[in-house]
């Protein structure tokens, strides 16, 4: 990833009406602070306090009493693909059950694509990311998977994202659909060689057809020995091994969590947040299919995140916004541990301590909401409510 | 309402991908068309029909292959009123139930709103929403509950919809609690006098805890006589007769429609299309309540159109996207109903012929969408997808 533009001189951002800083304590999990601004140098906040005390700067933006937020680190997101399955989309919402057989179609377009339309549509997706306060996301490959596609597919997302993900493991296609061990193999083997420059992370998709425990445990095994970090996507369409895996391997993401057994919510508290149960209620939308139990893992001490998975197949959302509104209306979380869970919660998702808070030293990565609460990110559901936003300090 | 600005001259919008006609036919009840262009002058669609014969214009838009819709019908909402209620929607997310009486902490609030503040929030809502893709929106008063209010509140929506809509009879005051009978003297009398000149409908909630039937019946009727046209908000929180009252009275639209039996159905469906049944999502979602059955209406040959519900109270969306996205998802009508619905159906419910079709003599009121299709309204939830809005071919 080039390095990114960085204002010169200070900003300051005065006149908040609210301020989530994340910073929990006296003022909730949240760290709610009222009449409040913020100092801006650098990209970094490097001072919060009460608006009455803001020191001078260089340049100022008046919040006019508005909510200004952590931007969204959205932790979950599939955007190097080519074409669009709406037609199975409408399919789906009539009747027809969701199989995930869809990904082929979406890997063979991919593959027939060239770099510039997969550069063209990664571009496009994380500006209209960008627009609804997404400012750290993260992006999978997973719809090439030969090497030189998986690779090409990082290549691209490295260059507008550092949270790279190699997702070779995301169905075995088809011209391996009778040889699964042998494109183990090849994910472990060529395939993860030429993902690895490119990719921070490494996923599976551990679910009933597409990759078992075993499988999933040798690829994310290999991924470690490279020094990827894991992620996994486990438990979304049944009960499954991939979250016990996931804690098992000191993964820093289990990520679906819709069909979990006692044991698994167990495993999960028992990281005290060092795995965390990344949600992803935009799958669970566009899927007609049961939410998770959110209350469950919340009430059990687990580390929720909320994200995206904006994907051409199951979850085609964008918006952050929309996730929170569902996290509220369908998982009953409450606005706060929504807001957090898709801000701080991210992050965690992530092993980032620089955003999703809003304290000296994070990065300057902030929304400032049409709204004077963060409460209406659920209470206006479907509105744009992203009135700007500023990543390492500079407005998009 | 002032006279509203038309560009001079003509104006191609070419190079459509998908053109959403509203005109039934052999291109289904969407009367898609493809590769399609479409001249405006005057404000008004002068003609449709291929891009390859496309006319010569002063101006033109290039679509760049994008669906273009006829804008947003939003026959459903409530903007006239001051404060917000985010408190009350986060103690009902975490389990109170919803009553109905969070209206009367409304009202105060608006009663106690200088001019200037209400029109501030009505502007701010009418941006909003055509921002969405709105071109034609419905306003209610209701908020007011006294002469000066519910007229001062609809001379304010006046300002910037021809469909406003006198609801006086919201629900019963609290100075008038313990005398309903004396406050529909009062609705019908010199509220409906001093409201009428700024009013085209009258409309009543007609629910248990607001107005029974008889006292709706004699308010419509009153309202009918001062040449306003009727609708009835009817059986949103339970059963009731607010809809064959509705049906009896020739109401263009009865709203919510949440709780209907086989004699309600039959009865709308009897009206051929006469009484448009409104489904109005955004409340069930924001209220967590159950959604109106939508497909049992549609095939019973009932008209059925979609609107936001837009208040602070039940349902503070002004998004028609999202209440399309919600219309697929939890309603399962199709991704053509659901546009039909917001679009032709919004004009069918507001009796207009002018509107919600994009045909010669239509008014060039269209949205262009960030997406090839129509398709993509359910497809990307929460995803701000209206690229451009023209209204009166005017640009906005
Ligand atoms: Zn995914
Ligand atoms: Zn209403």
């Amino acid at each position: 990833m080039p390095s990114e533009p960085r204002a010169a001189g200070s900003l300051l951002v005065d006149n908040i009406g609210e301020l989530v800083t994340n910073e929990a304590g006296e003022a909730g999990p949240l760290g709610i602070r009222r009449r409040a601004a913020l100092l801006i140098e650098e990209g970094e906040v490097v001072w919060v306090g009460p608006a009455a005390d803001a020191p001078a700067a260089d340049r100022r933006i008046d919040a006019d009493g508005a909510a200004v937020l952590p931007g969204f680190v959205d932790s979950h997101a599939h955007l190097v693909f080519a074409g669009d399955r709406a037609a199975e989309f409408a399919a789906r919402m009539a009747g027809q059950p969701y199989t995930g057989g869809g990904i082929r179609t979406t890997v063979g377009t991919t593959r027939s694509a060239t770099d510039g339309q997969l550069r063209a549509t990664v571009r496009r997706l994380h500006d209209e990311a960008s627009r609804q306060g997404t400012t750290t996301i993260e992006i999978k490959s997973g719809y090439g998977l030969t090497v030189a596609d998986e690779a090409r597919s990082l290549r691209i997302a490295a260059e507008v994202t550092e949270e790279t993900t190699f997702l070779g493991a995301h169905v075995v296609p088809t011209e391996y659909a009778d040889r699964p061990d042998e494109y183990v193999g090849l994910v472990c083997g060529p395939m993860l060689a030429a993902a690895a420059p490119y990719a921070r992370w490494i996923d599976v998709f551990c679910e009933r057809g597409a990759f078992d425990a075993d499988h999933a445990r040798a690829i994310l095994t290999c991924g470690q020995a490279s020094g990827l970090g894991v992620r996994v996507h486990a438990n979304q369409l049944g009960p499954g091994p991939g979250v016990r895996l996931g804690v098992e391997l000191g993964a820093a993401s289990v990520d679906h969590c819709t069909h979990l057994d006692d044991a698994d919510v167990d495993a999960l508290a028992a990281t005290d947040g060092g795995t965390v149960a990344t949600l992803l209620p935009g799958a669970e939308f566009s899927t007609r299919s049961p939410y998770p139990d959110a209350r469950r893992l919340l009430d059990a001490g687990v580390t929720v995140a909320l994200a995206t998975d904006c994907n051409p197949g199951s979850s085609y959302t964008s918006s952050m916004p929309f996730c929170v509104a569902l996290a509220v209306r369908e998982m009953r979380m409450t606005s706060a541990e929504a807001v957090w869970a898709a801000t701080a919660g991210g992050a965690r998702a992530l092993r980032r301590t620089d955003v999703g808070v809003l304290r000296p030293g994070a990065r300057a990565d902030l929304i400032i909401l049409d709204a004077p609460s963060h409460l209406h990110l659920a209470y206006r559901p479907g509105v744009p409510l992203i009135r700007r936003v500023l990543r390492n300090g500079v407005p998009r």
